[in-house]
């Protein structure tokens, strides 16, 4: 096991009925801006449990921000913050709406050019505090210190990470995911599947507890998709859907471990060249970088064939492709079409993505660099 | 799954080398107490290393805490605190150091009977805030918010938990293992397996992410123990020990679910009456409370014999039978008799626990309070 320094300080209130738990877990006094995407919550009845949660409160709202936050979006918001004096913030919406204002929060104080939070990973010593209100369980940005935003006038797609953007509280009502769209729910399923798997699949160095924890999450999201896809999924199939996403991407399962997050860096230039949902990108990749580094990753492919799918018979590299295949195969039954050809893309996404990531001085990826820029172009013409 | 809200600010720094790290995560210009045991961290190194990283900071020590801190030694350590104007506390030890230190930061500024904040579970506004050097992984207090007090003068063990004594840091260097002897590893070992059955081992409300998680505590901790339990361990295994003992403690597999702590309960009577190990209390409890309470926890029983030990033969009385017998045997194998006859205990057991559990009005325990007295009576006569 690696050395390694853990802290999660956010809390959780989670529950049917959770939203109206709001007030008594807001601070008084401070202005607050209330955050959220494209008005569906106006739609599913969020937005006015939440207004009624708020009556009292000096509240402002700030909507549309819109999936794959926009920076330009975004430092319009920043913009309001600074003149009215906004104490606290709070999102209410998914990963998007959270990702943004997670950088609300980073850029309002500060000195500089803003984009700098993202490209030289600067985060001033005060954030404003934030917290949120989960309407799409997916990318764990309600339990984590992570935001990954988008800046459509250069095409780009960036992340950063800062202790200071933990959300003070979040509240998850798995009541919410009732009126999500099936796409929605099945990119949310697929992205916190393989917010697991950037954390499990890497070396084998020991560490069974956080091995067992990874497979754990893993079977629960398989077993629980079937269920919550459907029209009228009951209240524990998305609770429990609701609780994996979360759990997927708090740091729980990841202390003392090496990490890879090659599929996401690739994903995310799918997703700014091409505008494909995040979950389809991942989709699309992670088989191809199962494929390519099943050397490397051989002990934990294994691991994980039989300890997620029960395979345990045929010779390793029987059992690799099995398990190689049953992932391409969940994302299938979740709706998404995991190859490039399925959205038009061709073999010259392979050399674009590859200048991208050397023009920005990347050289590798992956735990212990080993998904250099030759295996990036390996893995996406496997996936045309 | 039931509603919950969840919150566990703790730092880990865990890993070799770690408790070098001290200094710069704790406050400067507070008076510090550091608090330990019986002065085994002389013998082992660990005094040394802390007092190193201690330089230059402003320190009085308090040691001789024992093994279930006693209330009348915790005041005395209280009444230096408030003559000295302590304004932060270090605790160095296992579980009941840490413990101890938790009750003394929750007594300086209590207004009243010191003895309250255990029979009322009256904690004040303001505790002292704590944090930890880690020495013998069992109980998790490092990462939680409970705390177990006795009270030799009166024969009583009780406990109480609060948000404000929430250890700042606790730092785990597995390396603190190495020079533990046989029966305290044991030990530990055997309590940490039986915090996570308190949370699994109830019934069945479809939580299959914390029921994984759960199980892979388990799991992992029988698969360690024979590693652990040689002369000389190897790091991986210390490590591996030590975070499961943590994990099997810090609230991160029981939000949603119903928890028992029946076998803890009576345990505890036994080491006030007859000053038995903890350890050793809850492997004689456990088995009877499984036999006993059979029915109530079949789906569980079931699930635990099937995911933990891969009992899947026969009817479901058998599997049953073997997950009970499979689970005193782990005991037996860590080296821990399991009967009370082997500590001269006899039948009279039975009455007296009973008779202080009714006593102090409690009339049962465990999930739904499906312990009733006639069980506990039962539970205890089962494992004469």
């Amino acid at each position: 096991m690696n050395n390694f320094e853990f802290q999660n300080p956010t809390k959780i209130i989670f529950g049917k009925g959770s939203i109206a738990k709001l007030s008594e877990n807001l601070y008084k006094g401070e202005k607050i801006m209330m955050t959220y995407g494209g008005g569906s919550i106006k739609k599913n009845g969020v937005y006015d449990q939440v207004k009624k949660a708020l009556e009292g409160f000096n509240v402002i709202e700030f909507g549309g921000i819109e999936a794959n936050p926009d920076y330009d979006t975004l430092m319009k918001a920043v913009k309001i913050c600074r003149e009215e004096g906004v104490g606290f913030l709070l999102a209410v919406g998914g990963g998007s709406v959270i990702d943004g204002t997670k950088f609300i929060a980073a850029a309002v104080d500060y000195k500089g050019d803003e984009w700098e939070i993202l490209t030289k990973k600067q985060v001033p010593e005060e954030c404003l505090p934030l917290a949120t209100v989960l309407t799409m369980p997916a990318t764990g940005s309600e339990m984590n210190s992570n935001a990954v935003i988008s800046r459509r006038a250069i095409k780009e797609k960036l992340d950063f990470g800062s202790d200071k953007v933990f959300p003070v509280f979040s509240i998850l009502d798995p009541e919410v995911v009732y009126s999500i769209p099936k796409r929605q729910k099945a990119n949310g399923l697929a992205d916190s599947y393989i917010h697991v798997i950037e954390q499990y699949l890497t070396d084998d160095i020991d560490t069974p507890v956080q091995d067992r924890w990874a497979e754990g999450v893993l079977k629960t999201i398989i077993e629980t998709a079937p269920k919550v896809l459907v029209e009228n999924p009951d209240y524990n199939a998305c609770a429990n859907y609701m609780w994996s996403a979360t759990c997927a991407l708090n740091f729980f399962i990841s202390p003392g471990v090496n990490q890879d997050w090659s599929t996401h860096m690739i994903g995310h230039e799918l997703t700014a060249i091409y505008g494909l949902d995040h979950g389809v990108t991942l989709s699309i990749v992670l088989p191809g970088t199962m494929q390519v580094l099943r050397n490397d990753k051989k002990a934990k492919l294994l691991m994980y064939a039989k300890n997620v799918f029960n395979i345990t018979e045929g010779s390793e590299d029987e059992r690799i492709d099995k398990a190689i295949s049953e992932t391409e195969k969940f994302f299938q039954s979740l709706g998404i079409k995991t190859r490039l050809k399925d959205y038009n893309i061709g073999q010259e996404v392979a050399e674009n993505i590859c200048n991208r990531f050397t023009s920005r001085g990347v050289n590798c990826l992956g735990e212990h660099g080993i998904v250099t820029i030759d295996k990036i172009k390996e893995i996406l013409i496997s996936r045309l």
